[in-house]
């Protein structure tokens, strides 16, 4: 069952709404890593690190276990799916704008290149 | 051309992560509004509606403009097919991740319903 709860909502699209937490989500969707990995590339500290990760797991969108000392990492797709869920009520939505809009430029176009045009001065 | 840009993302995915902003999103899909018709039905003030009016427009998510005194509202349908563009890509992962949970518990179904199975004990 999908649980699309407004709260669970709020904390996806909140922890989605950095670069860092997402480029974290890309390199988990390769396979799991540990909190050293996931920190390399980028430039910032362990406990900025280590905040964001708290941030994504508060989400529901990591999980993580412990192998001796050290912190393994992994995606959980559920969330993703939820917020992809809640956006594709809206598909039908912007298909209609953007169908509109091509109608639109495919006319003006039309009435630009038209050398019949009456109301065309050269 | 599709802006996919970190910083539209961000503003956008921050923009959605409040029930308040997609409930006035959801509203606006039904076509324009003004201010007072979408602070409506909410009980906040109307400094907090608006506050929210400038967040979704920070995103792009909505556009506005004035007729007379009132300022009326209309949904942008752009940054929202970005959003579900960019979740799109974890499709391949969600399925293949509940295909395997599918897999797994039909198997685990299986064999605690198998009357034949010489590990039952009864």
């Amino acid at each position: 069952m999908v649980n699309d709860s407004p709260e669970q909502l709020n904390t996806v699209f909140f922890a989605l709404a950095d670069p860092t937490r997402r480029a974290i989500l890309e390199r988990l969707a390769h396979g799991e890593a540990s909190g050293t990995e996931l920190a390399r590339p980028f430039s910032i500290s362990v406990p900025a690190i280590s905040k964001h990760l708290r941030v994504l797991e508060h989400a529901e969108l990591i999980l993580h276990r412990k192998e001796g000392r050290t912190h393994l990492f992994r995606l959980a797709a559920r969330p993703l799916k939820e917020a992809a869920t809640w956006l594709e009520h809206y598909r039908q939505f912007w298909e209609t704008q953007f169908d509109a809009l091509d109608t639109y430029l495919h006319m003006t176009s039309e009435e630009e290149h038209d050398p019949d045009d009456p109301s065309r001065i050269s």
